[in-house]
């Protein structure tokens, strides 16, 4: 029978037989806070803001903290607050809460918190779940019954903000050094939460600034969703880059970093250990590409050396961002290797930033294909010359 | 040899090979004037805009023009302006003409305005390049070379403007039925001319209504993009039809169509001939699907009795939206057949119209896995119940 449903009041995921992908249905989001209303955003003071210092209550317990030093970053939140300018001083640096408003429901609400009592249940639903959408496999294996169009499911895993600073600031690029290296420390450390430890199938880790980027609220934070199922398109990328590690015998993403190194047209800065690059066929204006330069297929593998220079690169790449476009809203994503692979090997993690200064218009709704108005070249030349 | 290129200064394709999908190049669109400057719209004013009655040599000739009655639309443009409250009569009321900053370069000048001369040229590289590039096959066929991750080709096809009054209104809602129905019979014509005389590889029209949606001028109007290659989205989609079609005898959008209307929890208005539903994974808040109830593969076989109850849904349409929404950006899609499809019986053509309330945040840039704030049980409710 067909599924028949009034009104959603927790997430699901629904199937859409065409495009052959799961999309998140998520009512109670629409009673999230804003800090955005019609027109320009309008910045919450202290006083009403939840991710601020002394409003601590209006978030859920913190899953972690960060304010003492850690491994090789030894400086103290202290200081870092003290760098910055901050009068006051906080208790803590980096705040890790669950996500109030969740787009993913944590079906064992222990989850969010308990490793112990939620990993079975999370297991199990991966292993109903886990396979990619996105071959004709899935629909061959019922060939006998019909084509069920009101598929749905629901969906286990976690949703959890990164909150980045007591104060409330607004971009990643108002941190100091030592206050960015925590929120790489959180990054790491809750990917590795949710993959290593619990072992859900996917875990990202995504940042959302200014309205146009789709945030809510103007205090820096970024998010991490963990799900029990793998995006079709993440199992697509999957699949690419072992279909080009079977034919090239090297990995797709060392031979592009050493590719832009070599041609030096379109890379924007380096690091020893990483390369940033605008994409030879970015979709978006000023889309940058952060890799590591030697094969590396998991984010949390990195050493605390490399964190700190990845923390200063995104840094650096962050104020060029707003030099060239000032007050752009910008996105952040770190891909990093999702779970249960067929080639774990072959997967090379990245860290994609861009700005939103075009709109996602009609065209592309319609055709999956975009149309970038600037070049990768030229965007790469102008964020090379601006001032950090 | 990897290409390398300091700055494009015309269209061209290139091709992510990750994703394995082409993204248009097209550095000459930042030439193009705007309504839209930081902030709310600022509105042209007639003598401005390039649309408006009386400005016609600001862009180029139109290669069409509708005034005057055609077939079953039976009143002339003179009254529907008079019936709009308009005081000039207008010389048209109807007029599609090149873009002046397209997206898609014309490899050959002419192939805008003349069928014969770009004709050969046009099917020339539909031959080329015809073949979706979804499937490794493209890849496989390649085997012996190394793979080329700087892979770029030129783009012929053609993007015009339809622009739907000679008066400086915002949106199609603002139309009459009669001057409604033109816009619709100029839609069908320019795909006829593209997909059925000049049999380029794929066509579409679609809308963007204010700022959010991607337009640069306010003035409304429609666009037309045709190309000499299939879009992968498009070719996955029409191999998922045809995949549904085989295991299930049926059409995907004819048993989609009867399972909505025997449902009737997502349906927002019908007509004898069509179906408006949201759809059940919709991927935006409020995103409607019109089916025609029959099944058809391409837009431009609609007869004019049909093509008017067409006119009138959509308008009845938008309308609801903009009283859910007011002010609200929406995009307009019309997916009709592609050419040179295996199984071109299996494409049932639809239309997607939805406003764009939401943003599309990291989330959904990382893993194209989209979250929905808003159950489609729940828009389609409130749709049913706007005042039209």
């Amino acid at each position: 029978m067909a599924y028949q449903r009034e009104e959603a009041t927790s997430s699901e995921m629904r199937h859409d037989w065409l495009a052959d992908r799961w999309v998140i249905m998520a009512p109670q989001r629409t009673q999230r806070p804003s800090d955005y209303v019609v027109g320009p955003p309008r910045e919450l003071g202290n006083e009403n803001c939840p991710f601020c210092e002394g409003r601590e209550e209006h978030t859920p317990p913190a899953v972690a903290s960060y304010s003492s030093p850690r491994a090789a970053i030894s400086r103290t939140a202290k200081s870092c607050a003290a760098a910055s300018g901050a009068v006051a001083t906080a208790a803590w640096s980096v705040r890790v809460v669950p996500n109030k408003f969740p787009a993913v429901s944590a079906a064992v609400p222990s989850l969010a918190v308990s490793a112990g009592g939620g990993l079975a249940l999370a297991v199990d639903s991966c292993q109903s779940f886990g396979l990619p959408q996105t071959s004709s496999a899935d629909d061959s294996a019922s060939a006998q019954s019909s084509i069920d169009l009101f598929r749905r499911r629901d969906l286990t895993g976690g949703h959890e903000v990164i909150v980045e600073s007591p104060h409330h600031w607004h971009s990643i690029s108002q941190l100091d050094h030592e206050a960015t290296c925590l929120v790489f420390t959180a990054y790491r450390d809750r990917l590795q939460h949710w993959l290593d430890d619990l072992g859900l199938a996917y875990g990202v880790v995504f940042k959302n600034v200014g309205l146009d980027a789709g945030a809510s609220l103007v205090h820096t934070h970024s998010q991490l969703i963990a799900t029990d199922i793998m995006p079709p398109d993440i199992a697509r990328a999957a699949e690419r880059m072992e279909l080009f590690a079977r034919k090239e015998s090297a990995c797709l993403f060392c031979r592009m970093a050493e590719d832009e190194l070599e041609q030096q047209v379109r890379v924007v800065e380096q690091t020893p250990a990483f390369v940033a690059f605008c994409p030879f066929a970015s979709r978006l204006p000023s889309q940058i590409t952060i890799l590591p330069k030697r094969h590396q297929t998991r984010f949390q593998a990195l050493g605390n050396a490399e964190l700190e220079q990845l923390a200063w690169l995104t840094h650096r790449l962050v104020r060029r961002i707003e030099h060239c476009y000032p007050d752009a809203a910008y996105n952040f994503i770190i891909h990093t290797s999702p779970n249960r692979l067929a080639s774990p090997d072959c997967f090379h993690w990245r860290i994609e930033l861009f700005p939103r200064i075009t709109k996602v218009a009609g065209f592309e709704w319609g055709s999956d294909c975009y149309i970038n108005p600037v070049a990768p070249e030229s965007a790469a030349a102008a964020l090379r010359t601006a001032g950090v």
